[in-house]
């Protein structure tokens, strides 16, 4: 295993970002220029100063995840003990409660000991999911910050009845661990009152910035994920994210880019397409920080805006046979961003056979990573000619240590693209209505006005508008 | 079980499309009207006149298929002899010929008997699968109409390559069924000389209208679907699209819709969001569906046009604590169209517990899918009030007969708004590009000229664009 604290260990892992695709100089017209992005330099250096500032305040925690020392102690004696006892940990969790989990697992995650992520509150698959455990053998990571949210409550509801009725009231508390606020909520009252085990939530960490807390950090160290590497990955970007030098910048001039894209060149969506089925965890975890950061109403001013670029999940090479031809032939209103892996890890070499038949012939002698990649660079300079927008992010292996640079890396440029755009990139006010409408819907009490309003909305439906 | 062919089983069993989240008599400015719709009427008959006599003429083949029958009963017959012989079917394919397999099975199937979709050319996720398998229990289907997708071929070269390793000369081909054209490609030529078994694609039907052909009913039908059900669904949404009245006509009135969301409300993002786990295979089908047939270049006259809505898959109600901010918020280019399962098959009751506990007591006695239900209401309203608008399509349940009439009413959906687009929705010339570039870069003979292309292409990044 490298040794990260080397140097020379941390460049040679280092992911790279190549913007060539996405510049006027390679693209033309759709593409930008380096004077569009020179001319942005006095709002850069400004949010540059305020972020700064912000996190030497503490007000940005999330910054200093990497460097954690006791929560990070805490984590791993939670989850040697939680192993000592399980070969499944079933996290209860949505959101930015599951996401960064679904993507540590699905990149380096294993089948035994298991990580089951429960994100949703379908009865057909957690009831399968529930069917399918030892609970003697199984723990319940309940994951929410506030410790009222209404879909993780209602798994919770449902796991402890059927520990209580299955396990007994002296054991089953031991099956569940409780990752929420330090002090707020119904969650931490509940430890109090029933001593459960508990991890806490960094204040000021909000879901989609919590994948390198105790919320992604518990279910990867379960698993077996080098967790001290994935930081040392995110610490990695961080050093390279304080470059003052925009062009040397991978965080910031991604952030500008993407902006520039979506509010000069009407690129309003961004594709994120890795090449590699490992990382389909992370392009759905990018697709929540880029929506969630940056689609606003109103900017900081309060001023109405209504801005955010639009994330659309892709599979390489899967997705050339399907969404590509939009890509490259439908409007010019996307930028695609390729995630490449250099090494595989594992690879099948392509034999040869029916060596006269022409389009099997050829193939004989590759291997299945080479032209998985080849079709990476292929569809990239392809794009490139049509004058389609193309960023590639190159891993040099997919492991914790360049997961973690991801994970940073694009953190790092929402919150500056969220300065360009002049919108508060940490919350999340536009779910507000639906969530009280539901509580409405279910009878809560003090949401009798919401339930009037559905009522009333649903009283407004013309049946001819009903097939 | 429903006996589909009495029209009151039919009807009770329909999906229903409601529009009036899109309607401005609902939505406000940002909603389509009547009269937008009723406009376009000399258009629409024009189409529906067109489709109609190219059906007839047999040009249009992918509309007949709930009616196939030597074909079917060939399908059924190799279904039952792979199934005796095999606990495992591996789909070889990609693009058409997997998303509508992997739809299916993620809806309806089962783990025993298993079907695995191999759809990417990772070699970590593929030798990952193969050493899983027991080869002895195990049949590779493998699907391609052109029988030349590098992908797809170089997957079977490896499969082939390991069973005859390890099932011997004799033995192999049994453990091997290929679905290709009837007369042209390499795989049919292959067929000949080693005697595997196969299956037809039926002339005329893309990949993406290929879901109800061989291509999707052998896994469909190892895998224990109700075939018959699948094909009765789709016959029933035939019988309902035929109706002359737009606004009776599900098909088409989805069609229009959409295309006029698109090309009048700037609405150029359709996001596909169902409220229940096993339809997250049905989005992805849908997004290639609408991705590959509308997003394209020129009209049929040659005309440059680059058209084309961009699909986006969601998860309710996951996504609401991550898309969902953009979607509310955001910029207001988006239909929402929304999937709900009335009776989910099965039910979790939330057990009242910590009942003077606000953020929880109200959970008590609701159920997992009544909530996920009462979620889809809230959020469809939600959007509403801030005039976002929605379709929702309600299935009565999940099953082989409502999935049936889903893949048939946005094939006649996107196949009318292909009409109004004045696109062909049935070619893909955008990707070629790409494919040659790859088989430059394979060194496939006749593609020097790529290869140089290639080449040229690579020579003129710039090294301060790469960080």
């Amino acid at each position: 295993m490298p040794d990260y604290r080397r140097r020379a260990a941390r460049e040679a892992m280092s992911v790279r970002l190549d913007v060539n695709g996405i510049m006027a100089d390679t693209l033309g017209a759709a593409g930008i220029t380096r004077e569009e992005v020179d001319a942005l330099a006095p709002r850069t250096s400004e949010i540059t100063h305020s972020l700064r500032g912000r996190r030497s305040a503490g007000e940005l925690p999330f910054y200093d995840l990497p460097y954690q020392k006791d929560a990070l102690a805490r984590i791993k004696s939670v989850a040697a003990e939680v192993r000592a006892e399980s070969d499944t940990l079933v996290v209860l969790g949505i959101g930015g409660s599951s996401l960064g989990t679904k993507t540590v697992i699905r990149a380096l995650g294993t089948d035994a000991p298991r990580v089951a992520v429960a994100d949703n509150v379908d009865p057909w698959s957690f009831a399968t999911l529930l069917d399918g455990l030892d609970l003697t053998r199984t723990t319940f990571n309940v994951i929410s910050k506030s410790g009222e949210t209404a879909e993780t409550m209602a798994q919770f509801l449902i796991v402890r009845d059927l520990l209580l009725r299955q396990l007994g009231a002296v054991d089953y508390a031991r099956h569940v661990v409780l990752t929420t606020d330090a002090d707020a909520g119904a969650l931490r009252q509940i430890v109090h009152d029933e001593g459960f085990r508990d991890l806490v939530i960094p204040a000021g960490v909000g879901g989609r910035f919590s994948v390198l807390s105790s919320v992604g950090l518990l279910p990867a160290a379960f698993a077996g994920v080098r967790i001290d590497d994935l930081l040392a990955g995110a610490a990695w970007m961080d050093t390279r994210c304080q470059n003052a030098d925009l062009w040397k910048n991978p965080g910031y001039l991604l952030g500008t880019l993407l902006y520039l894209a979506d509010t000069r060149h009407e690129q309003n969506i961004v594709v994120m397409m890795p090449y590699g089925d490992r990382l389909h965890g992370f392009a759905a975890w990018f697709a929540q920080l880029w929506a969630e950061s940056l689609g606003k109403a109103e900017t900081l001013e309060g001023v109405p805006a209504h801005v955010g670029q639009t994330p659309v999940t892709a599979a390489g090479a899967t997705d050339q046979h399907s969404l590509m031809q939009l890509f490259a032939d439908g409007p010019a209103d996307k930028v695609i961003c390729m995630l490449r892996v250099e090494d595989h890890g594992r690879e099948l070499p392509v034999p040869s056979a029916y060596a006269d038949l022409d389009p099997l012939g050829y193939l004989g002698g590759t291997g299945l990573g080479k032209l998985l990649n080849l079709e990476q660079r292929a569809t990239e300079l392809a794009l490139t000619k049509k004058g389609r927008p193309v960023l590639t992010l190159t891993l040099p292996q997919l492991n914790a240590f360049t997961l973690g640079q991801l994970f940073y890396l694009f953190e790092v440029a929402v919150v500056f693209a969220g300065g360009l755009y002049r919108i508060n990139p940490f919350d999340q006010p536009g779910v507000e209505d639906s969530k009280q409408l539901t509580y409405g819907l279910l009878g809560r009490k003090g949401f009798e006005a919401q339930r009037a309003e559905t009522d009333a909305l649903l009283a407004r439906k013309r049946d001819d508008y009903i097939l």
